[in-house]
């Protein structure tokens, strides 16, 4: 039995739902810009808030990093507030018609852009989830129903207060974007089983998260996140390129989904290798290798069969020496996530193959793995990382957050 | 624990997915053809194993329809020789790129299709879906599982070992189609359960079917079928138009999911009813209508509410006689299950409300719901109608069995 608190939170996204199918772009837009105008105004609000979270956390012993990723500042709500000022700027996705064509009985078909529905998002204690995810959702038409993380609970709900009070003033239906603000670990698998009232899922966290969504889900939903990420020095490669990506790839951020966890390097060259990992040794990177590996690299370790299955998000980088181009690639579709691949070559035949062989999201010549983001693929923003194939893949962006539908038009056709 | 049979199905279909990406079209359409051959040469084998699979449902008590959907002929494996073959001709939906753009940081993104990998179809005792969904699969270059009904298996087990057989002589990994040729219940559960090998699921059949996929399955699943259709016929209609769609739609097949289920007629040309549906009674349709349809019609029988939420798949209609457009669109809002929807009328302005207002994945003005099909949209075959709104809606051709991948070419760029 669903509770009749999920229930009614359903049935008023529903509603609100059918209003936000075919509300303006304009006034979807009004509606962001007020509510970024709102969350400067109250600011203080939820610092608060947020403070009571935070004390709450730390007598709790959460982590440093934990603690860190719940923490809001006046600059952190104002970077919030740009966030959605910047969606409303974007085109309105809505606004599309993909194809269009006429049947051989004269039917006229457009395929129409609609939105999803009604999104759940399920997510960890980041606060600032709340606001861009609400604000992706709503660009698309699409009714939000929101479920944070328990120790951002508190946060959660002053934001919230905050952009449905933006609603109303805007005379809109405030249950456009909803918020299960009790924290019992229930609600949350029957969330995932709003079958009724919720057409998409997405989980937005760490591994355990995503995975314990796609287990208990009944929702379609979309799986997003991990990354085992790959970099493979082929021996015709720019080595100067070759250790900036590198470098660009394991440091620049080295706990997102999208930096390098492993190394592939031709056996051909592995005697530039200690050239090509000595800045990451030198900013900290613990090296873990095959037995060449270790033979070249004096500080490397000794890989594990698991530390090439791993997505560290840590200081660590699993290296392996390959024999060759096949090795590589055998070696990326064991352990890959179908996140985001590379190779560094200047032969054209080589990167030309690398491009169609490899079955990931996003597959790189010559560029950092650091570029899967909606940002850099200019979407203007992204509510996750697709590592699945079906729907969506990649980054997603707001035409991430919508379906079709098909207008037809006849002048009284039958089927014969 | 996943049993070990179903590991290793799982385990060669990966194998043959990785061979499968980037077969060239002229290889896939060869193998295609041959199976059309192989299956008209040994038609008399798979006559037999029918026979078998029939004398044992006649024993079992099965019913007739049943029994007739479970029943080749030789006009019937020609059918489906000449289905390989119509694949075959099709353009491959692999050799595209959607869309390319340069982003500003000068990397160049390609957004090319590629396949979904392995897909899973679990379906009822139909042999002829094991060859139309295995020659659509392929061709999208996927890889397939099988499972049907335990009611069809000497049938399809006889067809599968053609069409492997054909895959072995034109010099192609056979385990491209395989089959889950154990009945047992608790392997179909641990089969919608095989994240590890199969990247989406496709049930085909009834109602119980669908949703016992779609409460079991952790493997993304695209839901299909069940279409509880509506025409409204708004005052404005053409009434010899509304009544020509609305027999087609309720008597050209009445047991599809395109076929119309409840008609909707504006209290202002209530008077026109008797004459509307006139036809559809001397066919042997049963009507079921409110109390104003009762008044008009004396053949009617009232209808409770669960009659509004059926599809019955049978000669029974539900008719409400609406006070006006909106209340036609609340009705639709509350009892379609977002397959194919429709609207006679020839007022401009309301036609193009009701193809923005009504959501379902194929909205009509003026034509017939059984359009919503594969061939008709022009698509060349479907493997199903998607009334989900993720991946893909409304029929599904070959592209609807494709994803993406980004192929991102660059000169050496780095994250800043």
């Amino acid at each position: 039995m669903t509770s009749e608190y999920l229930v009614t939170l359903g049935q008023e996204a529903k509603k609100a739902e059918r209003k936000l199918r075919t509300l303006p772009t304009g006034q979807k837009n009004r509606a962001l810009n007020q509510m970024a105008a709102a969350l400067r105004q109250v600011q203080a609000d939820i610092l608060k808030a947020n403070q009571i979270d935070l004390e709450a956390g730390a007598t709790k012993g959460l982590s440093a990093a934990f603690l860190e990723r719940l923490t809001l500042t006046p600059e952190r709500i104002e970077a919030m507030a740009q966030g959605l000022e910047s969606i409303a700027a974007l085109p309105d996705p809505l606004q599309k018609i993909d194809q269009a064509w006429q049947t051989d009985d004269g039917l006229w078909i457009s395929r129409k852009r609609v939105p999803l529905g009604v999104i759940g998002i399920i997510y960890e204690s980041r606060p600032n989830v709340t606001v861009d995810a609400t604000a992706l959702c709503l660009k698309a038409g699409n009714a939000v129903i929101l479920r944070g993380g328990r120790d951002a609970l508190q946060s959660n709900m002053a934001i919230m207060k905050v952009l449905r009070q933006a609603l109303s003033q805007a005379n809109l239906d405030p249950n456009f974007v909803q918020m299960i603000d009790k924290p019992d670990h229930s609600l949350a698998k029957e969330f995932m089983q709003l079958n009724d009232y919720v057409d998409c899922l997405i989980p937005r966290g760490g591994a355990g998260l995503i995975q314990n969504v796609i287990k208990h889900a009944t929702v379609p939903v979309i799986e997003t996140g991990v990354g085992n990420c790959h970099l493979y020095i082929h021996q015709a490669a720019d080595i100067a390129k070759a250790r900036q990506i590198l470098e660009n790839g394991k440091l620049q951020r080295v706990s997102v989904c999208n930096a390098l966890e492993s190394l592939l390097i031709d056996a051909a060259i592995v005697e530039q290798l200690p050239d090509l990992v000595a800045g990451l040794i030198q900013a900290g990177v613990e090296i873990r290798g095959n037995q060449k590996v270790c033979q070249f690299v004096p500080q490397a370790t000794s890989a594990s069969e698991s530390d090439y299955a791993r997505e560290f998000n840590d200081y660590i980088l699993s290296v392996k020496v390959v024999d060759d181009y096949q090795a590589a690639i055998d070696h990326i579709d064991r352990y890959s996530t179908g996140h985001s691949e590379a190779i560094v070559t200047e032969d054209y035949q080589v990167a030309e193959n690398f491009l169609a062989d490899v079955d990931a999201a996003a597959v790189y010549v010559n560029a950092s793995t650091r570029f899967t983001d909606g940002q850099m693929f200019g979407f203007g923003g992204e509510i996750g990382i697709s590592t699945q194939k079906l729907h969506a893949r990649g980054p997603m962006g707001l035409d991430a957050l919508t379906s079709y539908k098909y207008q037809v038009r006849g002048q009284g056709q039958v089927r014969s």
